[in-house]
């Protein structure tokens, strides 16, 4: 059966074979109950879970069914896992340039870690105090993938892309006020990227570039092995 | 020696130790004499050189010196391979939607191979005619990341996406017209695609994709072992 | 009498001879008094009536004149069928892209419903996981013109053009965020749809899409027939 | 044999089967060679060929394999009609606010026409003379589906959908200078209409409007019998 | 004495006599306490006082002070008129589209009023149904000057510019959703208007169309002799 | 016969009537012949005639058969002056930035000319040296109507609004290079203008505010009866 | 210890020796007990401490901790003065437009101060009331720097950039309305400024012009001995 | 003698005394004639004079009338030194990212160096190769004042802030394409930079920046006594 069909939305049971991961639950614009019963349905497949931008009241539908599910405030999401795969392999650098894009850090980090991969976070490390980051240039190299959260003028993703041999999947966040208009900067900035090897997601989705991330780490060999 | 000071420019020789590939030379705005001689500094370390943006005249330029350096017309990039590394592993695909994105694709698969990685192209599959994109669905899914190019409304990299189970990069190009404006349809679109794993790089930027992509397949086992 | 006067509005009774129907009351920026008042002078006219962009406090107002007319929670319309008209001849196709798109979507299909036609709908239809699109094509092919809904990249659009030899009336949404900016990301892609026979009308203007998809299937003859 | 792979395309002969009508060929960005390739594979199908955006010089490579085929400077399409195929039925009005905007409107016509469909032009109508289009508004109510092209405000669009019972396809142009910002104006004006049965193509895009319109008309029966 | 300093503010007492009309004062960003204090010192000129976008709440603590004054629900403004100045010679034209835009309309008639002039209103007179305008075209002829209000489209200001021979000041308004853009779509519109004789003022400026329409008729000869 | 059909346009002979001047022929996307036959009509009519943005040789095309017409240069108009109207009553200033923006300040001031105003130009009085504008506020005083023409930050439309009691005609110009975007820089600012009694026409549009202010003057009674 | 690391950030202790002051909190996407908690580390280096855009909520929790802790309500910062170190030298002038402009212009008053630097301030000498600056024109020749904030047409900064000799830092202010597109229109004036000696921050950075001015003038001689 | 007119242009010869630097000549706009008419009154003052965005053919009319005018290729400038003044004091640093941002940044050069400042340049110093940049940080931290070019995403200039403590002059450039609009990318990144003490001139201004960086520099003491 490709796809099941519960009136509000057709489930893609395909697509854990078809993609390699199952259909994750983007709760804006969906209703605590909607929310809860793709969650219910997803669970019973025996795969991790993963539902984004869920409010604390969308968390309360959620656990009320499945108990075993976690909430992240931060980050906003609500993951179940069902056996804790065993992390191997090399690891996925979450790089953020200050206090303001945690969220959007964070949603990239736990998104990777639902997909079975390991993480490694460098936070508040913003280029306007370049040393913190270059203190880190060791550790940064021992990572398959990084990920780059900045708001304002996104300039760490080029510093760090100038930095390693890896792919950089760079997160614009809306993070900023005035001209920023609301990560344009950030957005714009990233994608005239100086530095090799940058990619780079919308505004704020921190889960696609965790979700990207993932994918690459793990077709990748040990670190040790990489570049 | 971490760099070299030319004058017109610094060359960064240490980058191919940092990042696992030399500097590429982007022509534009630079006078052909200035891209040969950072042509021929290049071709001296011994490692595989790429211009990209080149015009015929630059090519002239740089083949007077070096005369194996290669050019392709429709991509507008020199080429210099030392030695033909023998290219093992898993494949870039490389996606275009029509016949006007080819200039920006052909950039996207010589930058790869250059960087020595095996690529597969799927030419003219965009959505308006999709059986020929599914047609071709199995041995899309036999890459290690694909590489998508598209203009106009960039619908293309969303449906991949749904189909492959391996990073998408997507390219959008300033092919169209009227409200494309130079590209920024593809672009906003391909930011917004619903397929997840999808990242974006600049308009027309065939270069940033095929690197990113070759970063990506040389860290991957062979595709039999992927996903 | 072309039109009356009724102070705050000059009622275009004209219309339904000049149009086909009657005018529609859009009730943003109306009191409910106001809406109530025009709702009450259309239903004089015998024809059906239609308010969009309703809020229940609006409904109220209307009820408490006009017991028999109805309220949509998702799309907010508020309906008036005086007699049910036969509904012959083709459908419209209500094809939409997930489940935050549905409000549109709904106010689309009530709109041609309250102007006699007969629609049929394809939801939750998304390129993510295009089988389950392609798994009613057949459906499709049967309609006499297609109304499609889609937020985010809006790739939907091209993709049922690409299938159908029907018109498309696309209508993007504002459903997304950060580089979706409002519903524009959406509405550039379509109006750059590779496919033809697309046009497309305002970001979430479900009311004018599923009003002209009217237009057309009223003046078709019955679907067996036409292409 | 659903699609052609000749090397820089893959045509999709399938097309007409499922869309009513062949693949139109799109000129920009295509060389004069290219394009009469294409242009003969189409006739070799003996339906109506038409080419867009052609250049004099890109007719010069057509002409010289299909001396049949015609050339229309204003509007810059070929056409290669096999058989004149006995148009019947109701007709398509072509009404456009300006001489400027007769490219424009030149491209919708022919394109309807190839395609078998009757059509009636009103040609420099504007609104800023709103008489001129007054005195033929008995004309434009015999039309299934109106065609307005329009640039700088793009006024003409919401003045036509306000006279008639019929869908209006409305074509935004890219005359006009400064804040006209190549067509957005009108674009935004379009897409705002007040007058409902209005949908909107792209900035400039007579092809499309015409191709749509032609799809329309050809569902509806006679247009006495329509509204 | 050609300016007062009060602090938060230094009251331009010298614009009265270098500009026919006193500083007219704008609420947003000012405290209620602030706007009675500059109130207060208007009145104490002994000309007539009009202060714009003020909340209910502002109205409060000015009629505290000044039991005369008087609020617009709908506009609102609070003004103030010493002596009713007879209103003499010809008149302004308020145009509106629709019911939504008559509070921008109705702050431009109050401006008017406030400063002497005569003014008659043709409301709810949009495009979609523009026998409705062209039944007041000989009232409208009457006028010395035409403020048009419009939001969505704009089209309104341009078929008017089209009828009359006296200047129009065209106010886009907010007035829409969408593509609209707050106001940009009837903005553009109205600055690209093919009518001769349409000037444009800010998004929702009710009052500066208003008080422009206010310099122009002062300055003319009574109507009869205009043209 | 209120218009006349000439095949490529509908010449608007009930304009003059109507708006008090005959249709302006606006030469952009008009071939030379065209616009000698549009000339050559228009002069029929007795009364003086106007051509913008007419280019050399479309002149050469109009004095083939009008010698008596007339050619700027710098304005790029071309003008028919049937009998030189005694020009009475008031002036309209004409106000511009820097010496760049005299073409536009030329079609505004040549435009009220042959409408039979008389006008007095104020040049390269920008507000980076304010004496020089300021040396000149009781001339200024003396006009009916004033038409400020300015690029880059267009604050001279502010300056010159503060200064006078009539009414400003602000024309943003092209001139200035980066984050002028082709004037929108100048647009946005006058649209903004914190002086009252300003509005604004389009990028470049010098013809249309020297138009709209030789509507205003022809209405006024001489200057020292005004304000 | 070039930085230290407190979890949720990573403290720039160098940055005081590296760039002269020591890092400022920005409070915007920090809770109270974070602000507190960097507040804390702040003052216990000796130096004087700077928080922006501060709540009240906020400030509670740092003076709870720091009872010398300074408010502004207005400003929305929260100072802690060590010791008042002797201000001398030349000063700063801070110039704004209107009284909503006070808030912006505060924070760069205060961020001046709290940098030991003298200030001058100018409130309310907006362009449409020229002479109120003209009035002050000897006073701001005395300034080092002058910081000028103006929202709207932002036309002040260009008139002052006229007048004084030394550099101007324009701040674009969010007031305004319509057009002004969030201080979009003030930022794009102040970038195109036809003044030489004016750079911009970003759209209400009073903080940014604060801190770049003190930066001037510390390195100044006093302002007798300037220009 | 505040100024004199000159038919095309009013020389402000009070310029000097008041902002301490005569007015600069900007070729954009102006014919050969004009430019050179302008230099030789410039020239007559005995000041040093500079004309900007000059091609050879200006250069060559200027240089027929002024002999020892200077004219650089690169930066498109014409300078004109009386007597050479004694370069006294601190320096002001020229840092540049790329080879394609040394016209705008040597346009920075010429004009400190006309207004009689000492310079340092750092050219090619981007960030995507950090340590080039950093292995000149000493050298950067004696500038009194630091000029930044850089296209794309602009990075440049918040890595120089967060490394210095005098104030930053950013200059973004076209360079670039796609996704930088012109410049925008640069612009926007650089009015965000997270480093304090940055402030932002127009795209590619060299001649502001330098402009404005000479007025500081002249007013400070040498740089062992700075900061």
């Amino acid at each position: 059966m490709p796809f099941e069909d519960i009136g509000f939305a057709k489930l893609d049971h395909h697509r854990a074979v078809r993609c390699g991961f199952p259909e994750v639950i983007y709760c804006l614009g969906k209703t605590p109950a909607q929310v809860a019963e793709l969650f219910d349905r997803s669970a019973a497949t025996g795969l991790n879970v993963l539902a984004t931008r869920a409010s604390a009241e969308v968390f309360a539908a959620v656990t009320a069914r499945q108990p075993h599910a976690e909430y992240s405030d931060i980050a906003r999401t609500i993951t179940l896992r069902h056996t804790e795969s065993e992390r191997v392999g090399g690891t996925i650098a979450i790089v953020s340039a200050g206090t303001s894009d945690m969220p959007v850090a964070e949603e990239a980090r736990i998104t990777a870690e639902v997909m079975d991969q390991r993480t490694e976070v460098f936070y508040d490390v913003g280029v306007a105090g370049i040393h913190r980051l270059l203190a880190q240039s060791e550790a940064l190299q021992r990572a398959n993938v990084a990920v780059v959260v900045a708001g304002m003028e996104g300039a760490l993703a080029s510093v760090v892309g100038g930095l390693v041999a890896c792919p950089v999947i760079a997160v614009p966040t809306s993070t900023g006020y005035g001209a920023s208009f609301g990560g344009l900067s950030a957005l714009l900035a990233m994608l005239n990227s100086c530095a090799s090897g940058v990619s780079v997601v919308n505004i704020d989705n921190g889960f696609g570039a965790g979700y990207t991330a993932a994918m690459i780490n793990k077709r990748c060999v040990a670190s040790t092995d990489g570049g």
